[in-house]
């Protein structure tokens, strides 16, 4: 969190008796939560980090009751914290401690409203968590391509907006493209109807992107239209030992052709990730012992079942994987013979984040640059961080397709939370400043938040920031929507 | 264009000798048009049907001199048309005949500054005309994938400030989707450097998707980072006759899965298309004679060349469209057997608008629906204008993927211009309400501009026009930058 001395000002109306009884004729008393102890894990951020405050968590059933919520709020200079699953890592979704206002929980607006298998889409109400709606495409033998660590918990409506990230991006792209249409409150109560199921539509402004990744700043999102896709008939699942990260990117820029553009997953992990997984995660296993430093899980997904005879996913990728050995790219790699090899492979990715707490306190950046940058800015990042700390350990991962690298470092061994915290901002400062240098973004899929507020000021040119907060000051001139995040307006 | 009468109130400052040669002194004497004749294709639209003004047309070299020009105007009042190929067919990037400012053409800027094969991108100037970006792509075994109609004289400026759409959406999305990154100058002239060649990056607001589809009312794109993907090395490409246009939706819905996810296009035509495209078109050959209403262009395309033995894309379309036989939904279908075949089935395609121009006056609705809904807005369309005027001569067609159908008619046999127009309205009207009572839009792909800016009005919610015209004047309070188009401020 920023500096407290330094914490954006934020309209402070309380919320009265007379307003909180005026919030119960609106949303009854089972939309309503005043006590402490109700209101803890709204007020608390995911990771425990946080801890804000709310005069009432307000839960709504609907977008009517949102738009009374907001109205009547706005009419008394209110502040909002909209919230959907809160389990974002840059506290967007968290109250500060100042906050005397509400936090609008939208996870009661949770149900399917539609499904269109033929037209490839589904309206949602933005309370739905997210793997419901994966398992909801799926029962249609449909697919919807957000994948991430939180999935059980998060709502489609945070996930939207904070325009979420995640495995599948390479080949389907940020929250932010799975979207034909989004009804959302605004900051003055009305709400903007544009749930429309249309791919094409070139009338005027297109709202619905400036919604997604605001962070709730400049309006609340009720409902989606979600894109859907085949579901997936033929996987092949590979581990590949290769020779470093330009190997890396030269792989998938050939597997793009090869996998006629198949690609699904690409994910990128360092020695010692694996090996922090291996030491900490009960039941994983070593796909391949390969003698070198870097590892690449590589996923191609077809929609078309395998035929008796046909060339099928494996075959392809095998084929793909003997010419990139020829090339010197790969060293050794193995193709997932079962669903619980490929598995196996998918638990030690997703295990580096659950393995790295066991290990102790480390430090962690969200980045991006260009693909083809990737390989520069491991080597020049690991070096800038090792000339200011030479016994950090490095163990970097990352979704290589995207150039986001979760650029991360546990502690020396034995160094206690508070001593690493002392090299922390020089450490983030080099990073951020190379990230930049390389035309890159310091923040590539978890946001602003709280958390990045002060290096966004930073980083962002002085035109950007004003442009954005003019919009912000036009769309919410009252600054009561989750004001203090993303912007000091 | 909307009636005279109720022409929006744009700034009319004077470009006075004194500005004239501010002007001169930022782009130099090649930059500035300022004789009638010189002035002609700058103030006139494409079709010939929008005669503007302007004091002079401005022609910079660099962003630079865009950012000096932009604020000169701005110091002074003076209203901007920013333009690039001036090839749309709504007027948008045509000055108004009350227009006394600018052309601002970004022409000159024609640079394609990088080409990065591997990180799948290229850095473009916004003058650049859009075919030779598609060579470009190719010449490094890339494909840009935004093709239509206009593209030898296009420019990708305007293909992005309109949001474009053309042949391939169905698989790559709009142009708005082939963008990672833009340089725009803003209405005082700030120069906002958003060229970020990355796929993901939440930091703040998205103001890329704003000044996308803004048709240059929010400011005017001077660069752009654009995403590349493989290039095709296996295409099948086949003509079908189809049942209807529900059998249509349905032949899409399950080619993408056969097709591992590899449909590039898929073009519904009405018989009427096809005839009179064979009356009017020298050298054009009818694929297929079946008897039937309906017909289909499908092609399939894949990065994969196809190596002796494998399946092809060829291959796996035959097996399709021999299911899709079985199922009732093909009549009859032919896969090209050579490129020449394959040319002929995309010249018919391409050649309905000229065969169209050569059989007379006409009308045409660029609207879309969600895909599944297709089928009920062409048959509820058809009744509705032939109710208007029973000997109208209906050919509709489009691109089905995108659900956006090219509602077109030809005047009755006979019928002239005037006396067409007449019944105008009324077909407009119905149309239009049609297609909002299916939650619609009025204007798929073509945007608003001069045009449609009444029926944006008419159509949109005020809570939607009102968050728009908020935006327009957060941004450009002056309204200087492309005044009176898309909305009235």
């Amino acid at each position: 969190m920023p500096d407290t001395a330094i914490i954006p000002t934020i309209p402070t109306a309380p919320v009265t008796p007379a307003i909180l009884e005026s919030l119960r004729a609106i949303v009854g008393d089972k939309g309503l939560i005043s006590d402490d102890q109700g209101k803890q894990p709204f007020v608390t951020d995911w990771r425990g980090s946080i801890v804000g405050n709310a005069a009432v968590v307000v839960r709504p059933a609907n977008v009517e009751e949102v738009s009374k919520v907001v109205k009547l709020c706005h009419d008394n200079g209110i502040a909002i914290v909209p919230q959907a699953g809160n389990t974002g890592l840059m506290g967007g979704a968290t109250p500060w401690p100042s906050h005397t206002g509400i936090v609008l929980s939208v996870g009661r607006m949770n149900k399917v409203l539609n499904v269109d298998p033929v037209g490839y889409s589904m309206t949602v109400e933005s309370g739905c968590v997210l793997q419901t709606l994966q398992e909801t495409a799926a029962s249609h033998d449909r697919f919807f391509p957000l994948f991430l660590g939180a999935q059980g918990s998060c709502m489609i409506g945070g996930n939207l907006s904070t325009n979420a990230g995640g495995v599948q991006v390479l080949r389907y792209g940020n929250a932010r493209n799975l979207v034909m249409g989004l009804e959302v409150v605004l900051p003055n109560g009305d709400i903007w109807n544009g749930l429309r199921a249309l791919k094409k539509d070139n009338t005027g402004y297109d709202l619905k992107h400036l919604f997604m990744g605001a962070e709730g700043t400049l309006g609340i999102i009720t409902k989606a239209v979600l894109k859907l896709w085949p579901a997936a008939k033929d996987v092949a699942t590979a581990w590949l030992a290769i020779r470093d990260p330009q190997a890396a990117i030269e792989i998938l820029s050939e597997a793009h052709g090869a996998s006629e553009d198949n690609v699904g997953s690409c994910e990128l992990m360092s020695r010692t990730c694996t090996d922090m997984v291996l030491r900490n995660i009960p039941g994983t296993q070593d796909p391949l012992k390969a003698d070198t430093e870097w590892f690449l899980l590589l996923e191609w997904t077809s929609a078309r079942p395998k035929t008796e005879g046909s060339e099928g996913m494996s075959e392809k990728m095998e084929q793909f994987l003997a010419d990139q050995m020829e090339a010197g790219r790969v060293i050794d790699a193995v193709i997932a013979q079962s669903e619980a090899q490929a598995r196996n492979m998918w638990v030690i990715r997703e295990s580096v984040a659950p393995a790295s707490r066991a290990e102790g306190p480390g430090l962690s950046y969200d980045i991006s640059v260009s693909i083809s940058k990737v390989p520069e800015f491991i080597e020049r990042g690991l070096k800038a961080a090792l000339d200011i700390l030479p016994s950090i350990r490095p163990y970097p991962l990352g979704h290589i397709g995207d150039g986001n690298i979760h650029f991360s470092f546990m502690g020396p061994k034995g160094m206690d939370r508070e001593t690493l915290k002392q090299y922390s901002p020089a450490i983030t400062r080099a990073v951020n400043d190379l990230v930049t240098s390389l035309d890159g973004s310091i923040s590539a899929e978890h946001g602003i938040g709280i958390d990045k507020l002060d290096e966004l000021a930073h980083y962002r040119s002085r035109i950007e920031l004003d442009t954005m907060r003019t919009i912000k000051r036009a769309l919410d001139p009252k600054n009561i929507m989750n004001p203090g995040k993303v912007l000091r307006v």
